[in-house]
């Protein structure tokens, strides 16, 4: 029997998704599990996307154009206007899912062997892509104590090595939630252009930025024009994680050209994910308000809850809808599993995503797990409850007397 | 500035759409463009597909399982018994399309530098895909005379080296439209089998065999549990290539753990497509007969309506929809982008695929385009009139009385 290959092996399971077969198990056993694991929002899809859904009366299902439909990508160069951002429709590739255009970004800027600086925790996922694109990520560690702050850009410029192309944040962070600044942007800013580096923005959560933070983009920046690279989906923004419509966006040409032919080998992104993307683009001011309200409803009730659990701390998140909060036990990866497969509270049970996949640094955060407040007021009391009488019989929690002191 | 990688650099434009700005600019001058470079059909998609659409009533369009929804690997599964191939549902993982299950085979099983053998011309994008995962294709070149058919075993062995881990082959075979023979595919199953090497078939044309012949599948070979990968889509098979959905598939356990970590990283296929291939499971045997009897139409007439301009030849291909034809000039890349940007007949034009990015041997394929014939009748028939009126005014043909040889 042939050998798979080495990427093959050891290409990490999604931290998100590997314990589904724990939680399957759970269900089967008639244990309703709430799903603190994955950012899947209970909100619902925008009407005008439902009913564009509804009019779709094309009689073939035909492809695109590999960068997307002219329409949308039009709409969308109107939408970025809006928020101070000017690009046109030739600065966007319609992606498949935010995930293609991080892929694309990573293939066609760097080479194999060569960097990626992340500030950790950082979107598991992306080492997955950088495994995927043969590259690898150079963590700087972040710190719940700061609510997972930009590291000091003294960090950054000590990781920088002959092979570093790039750096790369999330803002609003998943996972941390932490919003950056436009002071920290403009640090970052500053030390791409000294070692000519590129610049990598996953910005899916600029909606979600809470207290009256608002949102500053790599795009906004000045100086940065072939420096900055937006990833960037509808998926969260509308609620429609499964049509898999994201988008990249730079004003370099020469990316946008390399990406143009990773794009046309794969033919197309999804043609009723870009019908539902432009229609969602009229989603009315007051969809998003009512979302808002929401989540800070969702995010007040569950970090303050959280934090009445002896042990646990959780950090204020400032934008998207995540924490990464820290647990009273020594194994979140364990004890997550240990959740599914060997707890239930009432007939119930949550199920949570361990941290340490989200770190790049081997025996980091193996303390913490990532919680997504995606769910309705009531499951999000429920999941807090069974989280709190887990931790009272888990056999593995420690004594928070003695280790929680990150709340002081 | 920071450099762009080598791989971004080398990727190839596509040759189906590297001409499309060409195209775009004939239209807008108001040239009606025949579109025989790639392979949209003009057929319908199934009402049954359609009508799933319309009765799509989630309110929140979420990510799946990043293997597919259950229900529709399951249903998928009893379409491949079916055929005779005995198959499960957690033996298949539903993709973006076909291309995503040939990226996910090719990063599964083979390491950065290893080789996949492929005969020649082939599915351009595999070269994207194979520069996309740091693979090298060895090409074996078939022949034109020949139909195209399987080049001799002798040739496969004397490519192979110790660093080549697969053979691939598209069964129908898109460029050429050459069937490969039980006997073909038994040859194919010896050698891997002594060379210890996977086998890749992309069998996403299985129900375009014409003249009676069938097709038979790498997955009903025995002996093969452990070699075998299929990929698959349902693009052409129900004429609905927006909705990108395919599918990878094999019996072997440990490629498919890896491709699942994959998925994962992508979180998941498209929901809505998912909810047209389950669909589409349940076309009737009436709409195939129809396609069937369409394509035997639309073949039988452009083949022999290229056969006779001088200078043309276009073997006859017994599955898919596609041929590859030679040509009386000697730079069909000139010839066809010429088509687009200096020629128009009755203010009419037609686009063809220049073949030589269908070869991985450069300089190979210079005369030679593929065509698909997926538009009706009487659009193929003003195609091929364009061809052959082009032809005459080219300031480059060839005098078909020399070179028009392989015909004979």
């Amino acid at each position: 029997m042939p050998k798979i290959s080495e990427r093959g092996s050891l290409m990490p399971a999604s931290p998100i998704r590997k314990l589904v077969p724990f939680a399957e198990a759970a269900k089967k056993r008639g244990i309703k599990v709430y799903h603190l694991n994955i950012g899947q929002p209970d909100i619902q899809t925008p009407d005008v996307a439902l009913t564009a859904l509804k009019n779709y009366n094309h009689k073939v299902i035909e492809y695109s154009h590999s960068a997307g439909n002219e329409s949308y990508r039009t709409k969308l160069a109107g939408y970025y206007k809006n928020l101070g951002i000017d690009i046109d429709c030739n600065q966007i590739i319609i992606t498949t899912g935010g995930s293609e255009a991080i892929l694309f970004a990573f293939k066609s800027c760097l080479n194999p062997g060569e960097e990626v600086i992340i500030p950790e925790p950082f979107y598991t996922n992306y080492n997955a892509f950088a495994l995927d694109a043969g590259i690898k990520v150079l963590p700087i560690t972040s710190d719940i104590n700061t609510g997972f702050a930009l590291p000091s850009i003294s960090e950054f410029e000590k990781a920088i090595t002959p092979r570093t192309k790039a750096i790369m944040i999330c803002n609003p962070n998943n996972p941390t939630g932490y919003l950056y600044s436009r002071e920290e942007l403009m640090q970052l800013r500053d030390i791409v252009l000294k070692y000519d580096l590129f610049l990598f923005a996953d910005e899916v959560y600029r909606e979600f930025c809470y207290d009256g933070a608002e949102h500053f983009s790599v795009m906004q920046m000045e100086g940065l024009e072939e420096n900055a690279i937006l990833m960037d989906s509808v998926s969260k923004r509308y609620s429609e994680c499964g049509v898999r419509i994201g988008a990249l966006i730079s004003r370099n040409k020469t990316i946008m050209s390399s990406a143009l032919k990773f794009a046309q080998a794969r033919l197309s992104p999804p043609s009723l994910g870009q019908v539902i993307g432009e229609a969602s683009l009229d989603t009315p001011a007051e969809y998003f308000k009512n979302v808002y309200d929401e989540y800070i409803a969702r995010r007040n009730f569950v970090i303050g809850a959280l934090n009445k659990i002896p042990g646990v701390y959780a950090p204020m998140p400032k934008g998207a809808f995540y924490s990464v909060i820290s647990l009273p036990v020594k194994n979140a990866d364990h004890f997550c599993q240990w959740l599914l497969e060997n707890f239930s509270y009432e007939n119930q049970t949550v199920m949570l995503a361990p941290a340490s996949g989200f770190y790049a640094t081997a025996g980091s955060g193996l303390n913490e797990a990532r919680i997504a407040y995606v769910l309705k007021l009531e499951d999000l009391k429920n999941a807090v409850k069974c989280l709190e009488e887990a931790l009272k019989v888990y056999p593995y929690t420690i004594n928070p007397a003695v280790h929680n002191t990150a709340k002081n």
